[in-house]
């Protein structure tokens, strides 16, 4: 597979596209990214690495970080106690990402880890299990990326928290519950410095390698299980990308995680790992010209798991 | 009418009702009231005040302070700016008090101030008019009943504090729709305080004595207009207890406002005030012995508004 | 009280809304009432009659009728057997009056015997009962309002059947609890029947007369017991009006029943029976014209039941 | 791959969880099956077909049949106007699959052809392709499974019929939406036949072939386009286990369909498509054996799509 030119007739392709998203605007930090922005980069699983446009640039990866704290997680449990699948679900949510109504019917037990609810029970169960949630996933995600200048962008955090009511009404709503280890607050700082990361499409493709690796890191050890590396993928799938997490299956075919900053990292287990990047988002908040991009990708290699 | 008559006669019907409801346990500072306790007390038009039973016992009067807050915010608005009804509806909420459901589907606009959402707003409303939404309640309600020795119960409000995650959760998701003038943890803490104000039967029957008078205090002045004061009590009758105000509609048929304290006070438009008292609660957290005596008094008297 | 003149000062004030509203248009047979129509009349309890507009005209009772399949139900069930109140609740419904989640979320049983699903209930009752719920209910009708022309409207009811698979939905879907004694075509068909009766201000404030004299017919005769009577009174203020009965309660302060038709009958028990019509109806299908009618009657006469 | 052996391992190693379902009872003819059943097949891409136990028992294919109803529709729309789509959606519901929530909240389209509301749409557009939705099928599955003798099982057609109250509910609830081209007795008719069809495990893996074959049929002519049939395992994957859909990609990873009459299909694609069958279901309608079969399957295989 001569990767170089399928980015570049993929990236050829979704361009265009760009103008169509609207770029996040629920907090200053985020609107000031221009729309028409495009990186495409693929990491194999031997550790090459291509991309065309935008690639190199880094970008917040906002909800694509709950992948990694899912990882660490579940890379810390593997001794068969699947503590965090007792207070988070595996299935789609069918509603909204931020919903509350799902979180009240079910007694506090989020859907999936990747809505806005679940990915708080991981960060306070990350936070109790290393003592700093958001440092932890930033060291990880240096060494596996192989870029020691990864850091967290304050002015993100502190605007995340500025308009940070919703995820605190979700946090003590599952407190209420008995479903949080930590005090509210401090959960929900862990929470906003995992999502204000800057990375790279670079970065990411990279350090989401493990997923395609069937586990194994960049340097050739263990993070998870065959088994659990697919189970993440499995989670990607059905939960990944918000509410439109069936309609992506259809059309991409790949296990994905979105973010609103305009991300989005793909796996196809056992060759590479994707991630494109375009701010411009639709209305279910996944990148526009990512999506195509992913779409296109596929409809030129066939690889889709389907 | 021989109130001191009937009221013994309703004490003797309800009172056996007490042992077949369960005292509140969500917090321990009321969990240690004996559920046997029993009294009720009206105050006519007059000023005139009967009692039996437990009458003269301070208990929690918990969210029958919903009434007060609403009257207050009401009383300093009568230019005619209802600011309040832009942010609170006036419709039953058909789901649990402290229900994030609709409080979701409609926006962070309460369904009614006598839900909880609904009552933070209201506080918030007073907080902004005052300057101390607690304070300024202690002080009308020593005044209308003319007790000085009414008070906060501070073990009371720390405990409501120590498992306020859900209200927590309710106040920052109204702030994210924008619903509150005041911080989040202001608004819980008034909150709070008045929902911990300690009054008995007697305190609350003259207390609530306006509602009754149309509108006029104790000492004559007018709180509120006429109009005003009915239409408190059609919020009452429809709202005012949790999601069983059809039930108290079609077995008592008067305006009432219950707490989970075990107090609940009616009114009589032109006639009187009662409060009775019995910490049993029923499912749906309004007194079982109290209802079965306003029950009964509207059988023996004949006074249900319909 | 010198109703002819309080009826035509309410006309003047409430006659320029009628305008506002808009005719119920979701079947063709309702669509062709022209929206400016008005009447207003009241019959008090010692049988004298008051009109003033359109106050003689017939048009169609719609939801009106479920004021009356309830009160027929309930007077053949006198013996103490509350079965109707095992199949259908009393609390009003916080949703639209023909959604269906409430419905699924509560096993069938509808909340309330106003909403469609509760009034298809009382329908099938009635059908046990008398063999024929539909013109059981049109004889009880002529009989009440002494006037024998009243009928069914042939191309209403054929109109609601061919529009009628909302209806259908709820029926079957209560079929599908057990919450039916009769063959959903035949609860349907007879459902749609009472809602065609056709019938002017006067011949319903004639005809609900029962309601304002605690029980007692026209001709004397006990229908209800007033206990009974005084419970409907209270369900018609909890869930006579839609979505609205709060609003309208806080506004009007009388127990109503209204329909899409435009009509709207309201009870002042002990006084007198009031039915205003004009079609044009809000958003959540009351009459404007009608409700701001009420609202001043009320105003000029203080006779709230609060 | 030495499929005999894999699967006598998989039918040892599931076998015993068969006892631990329950039989489906909501109709009499489905719940004379004895719970001890158990039988897989698998059919290779060439035509070799492979089973262990009562894999050439016939059992009621069920909700299976939604499959290959969709397919249909899919494969006499592939000139690209896919008018499906804009009556169905194809995301994950969240909900039971005989909701009506979600249909309301969401104006008539249910959320993907798997539900029952949804497989009731795809029914009647087959109906309006074919003429008649059932025989096509049962046509369709006779040729492609190489089985003359696959027929309907009166008994458990008109049995769903007798029960069939809440589907009927459904179809009348999309009709009123406009949601339905046919009349709604019809659809439920055809609906209740398809699922009514016997099939074999044998049967249904050589069926469901052209899955695994990228839309090519046993006699190699073309029913899908790949991209079609990819995207019919991607709806699988998402939606074809009820509510179950990410517990179930989560442990096995494959696209699948079950129905309740304890069968399961599951493609990998461009290798095989397996059946498996066991009528103990588990609380969401799924067969307890034959989830453990496939899950083991893909642990002895390694051929999860993930």
């Amino acid at each position: 597979m001569d990767y170089q030119a399928v980015l570049e007739e993929v990236a050829a392709h979704a361009r265009p596209y760009a103008r169509q998203g609207r770029v996040a605007d629920y907090i200053p930090a985020l609107e000031r990214v221009s729309a028409d922005r495009f990186g495409i980069a693929v990491a194999d699983i031997h550790g090459d690495v291509y991309g065309v446009g935008d690639w190199e640039t880094p970008f917040s990866v906002q909800s694509i970080s709950k992948t990694f704290s899912l990882a660490l997680v579940m890379a810390q449990s593997h001794d068969g106690h699947d503590d965090i699948w007792r207070r988070v679900g595996r299935e789609p949510s069918g509603t909204p990402f931020n919903s509350l109504v799902q979180l009240e019917a079910e007694n506090g037990i989020p859907r999936n880890p990747f809505i806005n609810a679940g990915a708080l029970v991981v960060t306070d169960r990350l936070q109790t299990l290393t003592g700093d949630a958001s440092t932890s996933m930033l060291h990880f995600l240096r060494e596996e990326s192989g870029n020691p200048d990864l850091a967290f962008d304050q002015a993100v955090a502190d605007s995340e928290a500025d308009h940070g009511d919703r995820n605190a009404a979700l946090a003590h709503f599952m407190a209420s519950f008995g479903n949080l280890e930590n005090p509210v607050p401090s959960v929900i700082e862990h929470y906003f410095w995992q999502c204000s990361i800057e990375m790279s499409c670079r970065d990411l493709a990279v350090a989401g390698g493990f997923l395609a690796r069937h586990g194994l890191r960049a340097d050739g050890s263990r993070l998870l299980e065959a088994r659990e590396a697919k189970r993440i993928n499995a989670v990607m799938l059905t939960c990944g990308t918000y509410d439109a997490a069936g309609e992506f299956a259809y059309r991409v075919g790949l296990p994905a995680k979105s973010g609103v900053g305009g991300g989005i990292i793909a796996v196809i287990p056992g060759r590479c790992t994707l991630c494109v990047w375009s701010p411009g988002l639709d209305a279910r908040g996944n990148s526009v010209a990512g999506a195509a991009a992913l779409d296109h990708f596929t409809t030129l290699t066939g690889w889709s798991v389907f």
